[in-house]
């Protein structure tokens, strides 16, 4: 058996879906008109990842300020079949309740076999970059901080064993953010979700020496960076009247962008003990990726204001995380990426994850691969990572 | 010996640079105070290809109707040694003569031992997007048949056996790129150079019908389409203070971005006889995309206007071809692509070619290739697709 029974899955790719009433209850009484809240759609209301979809009225949408949010079919679809799925914005009473009930989460996670997760936000995107968007400052810092004691006090401390406490940041205040950063490390977060670029959202790229204080302060909590696909908000679309399938396919892009950014900057060579995990962008491309890059350093570090010893790849294989969920010609390879950069993923609720198959499915997937290595992958490499050990 | 002597090595990615009297030569009268001419810039340059670098008074320029355009020094290094390298753009008498002689050329590749080479323009851009630019539109015609007449009579009819044609068209008029494609395979060309995606240069994508007498007359003429990465004029930039390294590293991606724009286009099923090189684009990620393509179209097909029966990997496999100069994890894995997709290329006289070494190390990145293999993808591949056989 490639997937031995005393194997735990602990997925480093979930997301939760927020209930509608989490800041309308948690945020101070002064901002909830103007706070998060979910309401029927009076007008046409635009997709909030900007993958330009339009909903007619009478969408179950979000409010943020007077701005409106249709939900997307697509990130709500566990246990739908593949020729039901569509981008339409679902209802809460049409999404199973796992997406926002954590207690029913945790059912499901059994009935897939999954131990523990990571889980990333929805309504204030995978990074929480929807709250950068707020024009009231004040608001957007609670906004952001409500989320992190929304997801400690009623999917965490309840469920300690199940779910590795992971953050989101007020980041377009950089002090606000160290402090949040080790506010988090006091309640014992393990992780940050973070923008996987910055400079799409009008802020400083990693080349530049703003995000110092926030890397050490990251590296002083002893927590891990995730930067899931997409959280620039500038997904890969190629024309205006491409199929979504286009940008679906090429997401993995971004994570190429990510890491190759990363790894020409001065973040890893000013931040030794800083760990980045790269989200749901798959690991095949990874061996070809840091070829090139050390093919251009070779070639054209002299005139570049990069580091001029430290191989990409070498920093790569001391700093970063590969995560996928199946990966065909990436676990085939994985000797040339290296067992201890990979991470398995769920992706529930979204319609790449195979709930509530994912157990069997990943039994499949690894059923070439030697058992110490599995085990690495599926969980021991996470569980060291995230200092999430079993309970 | 895996690269046997035997073997002749066709490159299908060289570059030519335009010498300064083409167009002056060329033109009408009327247009020769307004077409391309070399001149001593008083003002400050930028470089042609929009990476954001500018030069410095006295730098020598290419002018096209009022504009300047620097060249990048990095366009022309063969012979340079890598701690020469920059991106300051050079002068012709700075150049090696093999970049815009041809008959140095043929004594260039004889060193290299590459017998024959198709050739990208450099001035007019790779896919001569150059002219786009151009105001008046009968000079922009006239521009780009001009470097057509000029590369066929100065470079492929005095050295029939050693350059491939390849040619541009005038890509902004349909008919007029019709009637192109018609002349020059009266010519007898074999290919066009063309963008990669033509949404960034304001024309429509490859999900319109727009282009569908274009491929039609490319079909019609048994030519094949390449696709240069980097023609879209949208190159990988994640920030404006990345060092040039990381654009470099990923220039790739935008490879990434041809191939699932036309896997997922009614292109292929519309002209069930149209053929596609990706020109220096790698294939180390081909594995990796294409198993990523086909698991979206297995999940996301449904609800989509994409085709319902083919794979996308399926019409790669029998409609696009990829390029490398060397590329370790696509030659190991050369089975998980397909021998018969892989193309070599040189690269002369950019700074990612290995002249005048190409044969040396082209034979130790092959040393594990069966020479069968090895003969398809250095030579037979490419003849057969370009109808380039033998002299």
């Amino acid at each position: 058996m490639p997937l031995t029974d005393d194997m735990q899955l602990v997925s480093v790719d979930d997301h939760l879906i927020e209930r509608p009433g989490v800041w309308q209850e948690r945020l101070p009484a002064k901002y909830k008109d103007r706070g998060p809240r979910i309401t029927e759609a009076t007008v046409e209301a635009h997709d909030q990842y900007g993958w330009g979809q339009t909903f007619a009225p009478g969408t179950q949408v979000w409010m943020l300020e007077d701005a409106v949010h249709a939900q997307l079919g697509l990130n709500a679809v566990a246990g739908k079949e593949r020729t039901e799925l569509g981008t339409d914005p679902v209802r809460f009473d049409e999404m199973i309740p796992g997406c926002y009930d954590p207690a029913e989460r945790v059912r499901d996670m059994d009935i897939d076999g999954v131990q523990s997760a990571i889980l990333f936000p929805s309504f204030p995107k995978f990074a929480g970059t929807m709250f950068n968007t707020v024009e009231d400052k004040e608001l957007a810092r609670l906004c952001s901080t409500t989320w992190n004691d929304f997801i400690k006090e009623e999917w965490v401390d309840p469920y300690p064993d199940r779910f590795i406490p992971m953050g989101i940041l007020p980041f377009w205040n950089i002090e606000e953010t160290v402090a949040e950063v080790q506010r988090l490390a006091g309640l014992g977060f393990r992780a940050i979700t973070f923008p996987e670029n910055p400079v799409p959202l009008g802020l400083p790229s990693f080349h530049s020496d703003h995000w110092d204080p926030f890397f050490s302060a990251v590296e002083d909590a002893d927590m891990v960076l995730c930067l899931h696909f997409g959280t620039s908000g500038k997904p890969p679309i190629t024309a205006p009247d491409a199929p979504m399938a286009v940008m679906v396919s090429l997401m993995g892009t971004n994570s190429m962008y990510a890491t190759i950014d990363l790894l020409f900057s001065p973040v890893f060579h000013r931040h030794p003990k800083l760990r980045v995990s790269i989200a749901e962008g798959g690991i095949g491309w990874i061996p070809y990726i840091l070829e090139r890059a050390d093919s251009t350093w070779e070639r054209h570090r002299f005139y570049q204001n990069i580091n001029q010893t430290v191989r990409p790849s070498e920093l790569f294989h001391k700093h970063m995380w590969g995560c996928f969920i199946t990966d065909e010609h990436g676990t085939k390879h994985r000797d040339e990426i290296g067992i201890d950069r990979l991470l398995w993923e769920c992706d529930y609720p979204h319609s790449d994850s195979n709930w509530p198959n994912s157990r069997k499915i990943t039994a499949e997937a690894f059923v070439d691969v030697p058992d110490d290595e599995v085990r690495r992958i599926v969980e021991t490499n996470a569980r060291d990572l995230f200092r999430f050990p079993r309970s």
